[in-house]
Parts: C-alpha cells; sequence; structure tokens
C-alpha cells in the first residue's frame, strides 16, 4: 500500500466525520501548482501504458466512481487525469436524470448495463450513488427504503467485484466556500453560462443535508474491494495528482502483464 | 471545401478502381515523420476543442468510421488521432464476431444501439461495413442479400444523417506488401504477437476479393451526406495527418459555437 491510497481511503467500519476530513492537503502534494500540472502530464502517460496493457491482457475489469457536489471537479477529472488514455478502451458514462424507460425498471438497471467488460475501464461521472443522496436529501426515498438501498449497492459491488471487476470511488470534496466561488465564476463569465444550472443553487441551500448524507452513505458503502477515497478537491491540480497516483497505485498492484501467445504451429513467414 | 477532405472523398457515383488509389501519397503532407508526428500533436489539441465545443452545444452528432484490412491502422488511427481528447464526450465501439443474442436479430441491431447521441462523437472500430465484406468474401452471404443490405445501409444512413448526424467513413487504404511487412512484425516481436490472428492469413489469401469487394462496397455507398475517404495508409504519420485535418475540416464547417443562454431571472451573486 503506497501513500496517496493509504492516505485517503476511508477504511471500512471506521469512524469518521466528512466535516473533518480536508478539502485541501498541502502536504501530500507537490508544491506549486506548475509542479503539479507537470507531474500530472507525465503520470498521464504512464496511466496510458497502463490501461494499454489492462486492454491487451483483456482480464481485468477497472470501475471509476466520481461522486461530489456541483462543481466539484467531476468534469475536471475526467479531463485532466485521463488526458493521454487511448479511447480504446476506456468509457465515460454520465448518469443523468432518468428516463421514462430507465425510471420503469429498478434503479440499478441502467447501471448494470453499463459497466466494464474485461479489459475496459469505466468512468462513472455520478453514479447509482445519487439514488441514495439527492433521492434521500429531496425526501423522495424515506429512511427504510434508503436502507435497503444501501444494502442493495454493496450487494451490487460486490457481484461486480467477485467477478472481477476493480471498484475505485472517488468523492471529490471541496468546501461550501469553494463551490461558491465557482458557482460565481460560472454566473460571471458569459463563455461559462452555460454550465451554470439554477437548480444547483437548490442542492446548495441543502448543503448540510448532502454533506450529512455523503459521510453515511460512505460510511456504509466504503468496503476492502470497493473503497471510497476522499480527496480533497478545493485545488484542481492537487485534486489530479492525489487521483492519478491512487490509479497508478492501484492498477499497477494488478500485476498486470502482455498476454504471453503460444505461437505453436504458427508460421514463420508472411507470405 | 478545403484540400485534405476534398483530395481523398469518393464522389458520389464516381468511377473509379481502388487499385489506383494511392496507398501513399507524399505530396499531400509535411516531408518527414517527425514534422508530421508534431503537426498532429498539435492539431489533437485543435480536434479537442472542436469536440469540447461539440459537447458543450449539444446540437450534432458525428459517426467516424474505420474501415480497412487487417493492420491497416484502425486502432493506431484511434489512439494518434484522438490522443487529446476528452473521454466525457467520446466512445469508440468495437463490432467483434456477433453474440448469439446480437446474431438473432438484424445486423443493424446493434449497430443502431451505440450510434452517438448528441454532443457526442463516436469512433466504429469496424462497423456494419463487414456485413457487406467479410460475409460476401466468404460467401455467408449470396449476391442478392449483398444488394439487398447495400441499400439498408444507404437507408440507415440517411435516417441517421437527416436526424443530425454528420458521418465519416475511413478507408484505410495499404499495400499488400505493407500488410505483410506489419504481419510479420507481429509475427517477430514476441510484444507484439497478442496482436497476431492466424485467422489474418486467411483474410490475407483473399486479399483480391477483399480489395474488389472494397470498391464495390465504397462505390454503392459513399453519398454526399456519408462521403467515404480514401486515406493513403502505408505510413501511420501521413495517414493521422491526413484523417485528422479532415475531421477538423469537417467540425470546423458545423460552425458550432458555446451555447448561449438566457440568464434572465438568474442571480448577481451565490450566497
Amino acid at each position: 500500500m503506497t501513500p496517496m491510497e493509504k492516505r485517503y481511503r476511508i477504511k471500512p467500519n471506521s469512524d469518521f466525520n466528512i466535516q473533518d476530513l480536508p478539502t485541501l492537503d498541502k502536504q501530500a502534494v507537490l508544491p506549486t501548482k506548475e509542479e503539479r500540472d507537470a507531474y500530472v502530464a507525465k503520470q498521464a502517460i504512464k496511466l496510458d501504458e497502463l490501461q494499454n496493457m489492462l486492454y491487451a491482457e483483456g482480464k481485468h475489469k477497472i470501475l471509476v466512481v466520481l461522486q461530489g457536489m456541483d462543481t466539484a471537479g467531476k468534469d475536471g477529472t475526467i479531463r485532466k487525469v485521463f488526458q493521454n488514455i487511448d479511447p480504446l478502451g476506456v468509457r465515460a458514462e454520465a448518469f443523468k436524470t432518468p428516463t421514462p424507460i430507465e425510471a420503469a425498471h429498478d434503479y440499478l438497471w441502467r447501471v448494470h448495463q453499463v459497466v466494464p467488460k474485461t479489459g475496459e475501464l469505466v468512468i462513472f461521472n455520478r453514479s447509482h450513488y445519487e439514488d441514495v443522496l439527492i433521492t434521500q436529501v429531496r425526501g423522495w426515498i424515506d429512511e427504510t427504503e434508503c436502507q435497503r438501498r444501501l444494502a442493495h449497492i454493496n450487494d451490487f459491488e460486490r457481484l461486480l467485484s467477485e467477478t472481477g471487476t476493480t471498484i475505485l470511488k472517488f468523492f471529490l470534496h471541496i468546501s461550501k466556500e469553494e463551490q461558491r466561488s465557482r458557482l460565481q465564476e460560472r454566473l460571471d463569465k458569459p463563455e461559462k453560462n452555460w454550465k451554470f444550472n439554477p437548480g444547483d443553487l437548490e442542492d446548495r441551500a441543502r448543503w448540510d443535508a448532502y454533506q450529512n448524507q455523503y459521510n453515511r452513505v460512505i460510511e456504509a458503502t466504503s468496503t476492502e474491494t470497493a473503497p471510497w477515497y476522499a480527496i480533497p478537491a478545493d485545488s484542481k491540480s492537487s485534486r489530479n495528482q492525489i487521483i492519478i497516483d491512487i490509479l497508478i497505485e492501484r492498477l499497477t498492484a494488478l500485476d498486470m502483464t502482455y498476454p504471453q501467445v503460444d505461437t505453436h504451429g504458427w508460421p514463420k513467414k508472411v507470405k
């Protein structure tokens, strides 16, 4: 277990309060933004090499879950951390308001359809966790249903894990003040207006309820095989450095190799 | 219409012989491999900017089809041309031997499921064109069925095009000698063994039949709205330069803009 993975992993059954977890942690990362950006650009190439081996080997499946409050940096993480990755073996899946067909099924139905197959790395931009977050905070499900769902989710992730999926769940942890500043930027800059959604303010008004629910959900679903990482995300470049390090640590631990092929019976020369 | 797009597009109803189209065309590209690689790396950033706007605007759909003989460079094109693209709005779809469920449906069923939605760029690594290529060359379908399918495919692509999809079809054109050399490399280099498939030699033995069928298929399906481009692909760096130029030309022609948002009623300050 190397530093970043260990530093930010939420241990199963541990007692923690999300309010006490840092949204900024300068001690773990390189001193300046320039250094961190250069480091991430370099590590992005290494991540690409690991993903190539993942694709060639065709044995493991990788699922990366990104969750966080609005403006926490889900899109930015995908953009920067996976900046060098070959589209051949990577897929980003965004979960929006369910369509009527999706809503007519159980809430894990649409999720199960897009999990990674062997050799694939899939990034969930939001996920099935919304089904125990916004739904609970807005009062669309009651306490009994919330508890049932937390159990479903652990069951579902155990199924994925026991059938060869490596799961990494990142909670992008920002402060309320940082969110204010990022939303304000979307209001102020005409070229960022399209990213602003007035509904974001309604969720912001429920900040504490969301933090409480995140705390509880992460506590209930950070398992040995599908751990949560609480990533300090007030600094974008620090967030990227931490996430790319954890990804590389976990992928390296899979000890992948290019497949050994039985070449018996192959011709020596192509005519 | 700018140079590359015009130079390599197969005009509808034109008379041509694939044998006469170049597999190497040094006049159209930069003189050295180093210059071409540097150029593609620079243009890849521009392509990323266009894709960002595509995603933000959420209006157009882009479908890129890659076809070619084994080793023609489909994987390499995806890797190099889309090296800078954000996984958020891009998806690569590989079509392999149909599964039993896929085979139990019409052959366009699985294809239709994965076409791009608004704001998305989807790359087909092989495509529905296999259903009129290998199937005909291997004698799995007869002439009547082949003609029917060519009509289905034009109908299908017209549907996509008339519902907002920009279609670009690239035939990666290599010489038989270049294929020999690339297959030999896969045999000789242990780290490339995994990419070798003895079945490739069976298709290579049918080289002329494939070329004839490609000729006929491209002739029948290069339309105003879904043109084929015959790309000289014996040189990988030239191939990349030509393809990225065509993509940028076609995407630029869409005249995309970041969405203008009606900010009436929005707050001035985030609390």
